[in-house]
């Protein structure tokens, strides 16, 4: 017997990580294994491996103090690092001492939400949203999530007075609501949201007495033609005092692996409780000490951001092509690693259990792992995730399998995969 | 304003954590700075940096797989090497799939607390116990720790007899126990346990239906005639259902800013439950892959952990001396990086608030950094931790100060000491 919340906390384990973990055991190769997955499910950024490469390897040798003890909420050399790169991201100076990393996003994620929230208090997000959300910002923190849908109507943006009606209602019920979080850029829907509806969001936010959590993870990662501005930007945010910011590399930097989460408040009193639940969740002193190397050298971090964007737009190019030659409507986007991409008119029914048996089906017989909508929240059915940050044939051979899939070439696919997990 | 929790946690940050960054932030040096501080109070091993250093260079160049995403509770590949390796730590076969790996032992002390108790059950641990426990184990799982004491008298060993009656106490007082929690070697006192005090302990709890939470951090640091036995030793838990151990590179492979915890257990509900908590906590994929090697050069291993002994055993001998040439008692102990001391004759009377002003007495006159008893939960006042693991010439000077602030030299050391932090 495990503890109550233990036993909750394992029931939600996302479907996400099985899909990616099948996915990722018997990968697609054009030749050695040519009926093997496709996953394009995970939104990890491959296209960068070739820069990054080198120059992690071409690394100082560690010092004693690099595998010592440092503070549990980073190292002052990397926080400073930090705050001098992310000052140029935020567009407002950043004081080391007001950032906290921890070990990944989700760290970083979970920490505000149990800063902010005691259990059963609610964090109101803008919906579709990054699924995971449910267990970075509640599943450990016991806060609980009211999403705010917005459609296809409105291409999937909320607007500050939808927020502002779910605010008062959550009040009307006696819900006590301390934060609305979202991600900006978007995920899954890769909007570079405008400063304008930034700031009515703060506005709005400020009015009612509740914070902002902002998940900036895609900040470097937009390649359409509006520009990125953070939320804690002067130009969003005159104040910026209740604001909190999580960025890190897993995204803009392709490190996944590396879990290093930064969580940035203004609220002195945040920040000492964030460094005490950063304790729980420190970063490796190693990867802090490679990636502080990293952000000093600004040149090769200018050059290398600047290139992974302008692959990031040739991949979204290329897929959206492809989309849209198969005919299947998608939203444009500016932003992120994947297409939101509306394959409603293939659903059997116009369900959620529909959307997830034609992903299954995906996955199954066309072995192609994209994330149906329900996953982020979709407030209707037939949405899919698909990513493209990865290599471009692989991405056309995924895309040719769906597409194949939805035109009725499963028998073919079924045959032509069978023997994948043999 | 934050949550409650944060308020309650952010209050419980320890004092051990800010007198080891003072002590750091003004270091010791016989030449640089001979007035800088010794710290004597963090149980760091700085004993075996030459042995390490050219080791880690040495590394093979990070590949892509190692960037990105891979479990949450640890690479297959990582888990594999250190089945291997703790397979012969533990003299028990290791099912890497029991292993989980967090950022850090701390983390793995919090999951393993998190998945057995619910807010308000209770853990207990033999007293003096390590001080982080009050947070590690209990900080932010909400359990709480019913100490069992054991004084000098003892020679600080808790009996299992000691343990039962815990048990027994806490149940007609109606309180869920739902664990026993121990270092193994000790800490702070550096005792090797004895298989069959172990096998005792193991015995009680079962009787009573709760589980052995058992720390073996310095498993591999203990240079006494005692050898380690696990507690997941078949000489001491012949079923081994229900202990579940931490262990990590922080003591052992002197590495502790790396954040390797990992924690094992033999029930798969209890592993499947430490994986989503796992998911708030996760490893650098870099480091991981920087100790996969490591451990997998089996050679190289045998040979630092038998250096690293012989280092210890010469670094307690020699502080150990110095401490019966100065007449100050200590509880001679055969593992771990520190001796516990008897300053109980130079207590200006026989409280904690004595304890606590001669340890600042020393730290604020001497520079030198030691841990009060206090800290541990220990049970008479006047005993503290001195560390040993570090330069010798450094501990030697470090215990000369002390005895020289014990003895009267005090005017001398705060003219000697003022301006070191000016």
């Amino acid at each position: 017997m495990v503890s109550r919340r233990a036993t909750a906390l394992a029931a939600q384990a996302p479907a996400i990580a099985a899909a990616h973990f099948r996915a990722e055991a018997h990968p697609y190769h054009p030749q050695q294994r040519p009926d093997g997955y496709i996953n394009l499910g995970t939104a990890e950024n491959r296209l960068v491996w070739d820069l990054l490469a080198p120059r992690l390897s071409d690394r100082r040798p560690l010092t004693a103090a690099d595998t010592q003890y440092g503070p549990l909420h980073g190292t002052a050399a990397f926080r400073e690092q930090l705050a001098s790169f992310l000052t140029g991201t935020w567009q407002t100076a950043v004081d080391p001492e007001h950032l906290v990393v921890v070990s990944g996003a989700t760290s970083a994620l979970d920490v505000i939400a149990s800063v902010l929230c005691d259990p059963g208090e609610a964090i109101v997000v803008p919906a579709p949203y990054y699924g995971a959300f449910d267990i970075d910002l509640a599943g450990r923190s016991g806060a609980r999530l009211l999403p705010v849908p917005a459609g296809a109507g409105t291409g999937f943006r909320v607007t500050a007075s939808d927020i502002d009606r779910a605010l008062t209602r959550a009040r009307q019920r006696g819900i006590t609501v301390r934060a609305v979080a979202l991600a900006s850029p978007g995920n899954p829907v890769g909007h570079v949201h405008p400063p304008q509806m930034l700031r009515d969001v703060v506005e709005v936010a400020g009015r009612h007495g509740v914070d902002v959590v902002v998940d900036e993870i895609y900040a470097h990662s937009v390649f359409g033609g509006q520009p990125f501005v953070s939320c804690l930007d002067p130009m969003v945010s005159p104040a910026a005092g209740r604001v909190h910011a999580v960025w890190g590399f897993a995204k803009d930097f392709g490190l996944p692996g590396f879990k290093i989460g930064v969580l940035y408040s203004p609220r002195p009193d945040v920040c000492a409780a964030a460094r005490a639940f950063a304790y729980f969740a420190p970063a490796s002193t190693e990867t802090q000490a490679l990636l502080r190397d990293l952000l000093a050298d600004r040149v090769w971090v200018a050059r290398f951001l600047a290139e992974s964007r302008r692959r990031l737009a040739l991949s979204y190019a290329s897929a959206a092509g492809l989309l849209t030659a198969a005919g299947i409507p998608f939203v444009p986007v500016g932003a992120g690693f994947s297409l939101w991409a509306d394959l409603g008119a293939w659903l059997d029914a116009p369900t959620f259990a529909a959307e997830r048996a034609l992903g299954e089906g995906i996955l199954d017989r066309a072995r192609v792992n994209i994330l149906p909508g329900q996953f982020f929240a979709g407030p209707e059915p037939g949405w899919f995730r698909i990513c493209h940050a990865t290599d471009q044939a692989m991405v056309a051979e995924g895309i040719t399998r769906i597409v194949d899939h939805l035109t009725g070439g499963v028998a073919g696919s079924a045959r032509r995969y069978e023997s994948v997990e043999g």
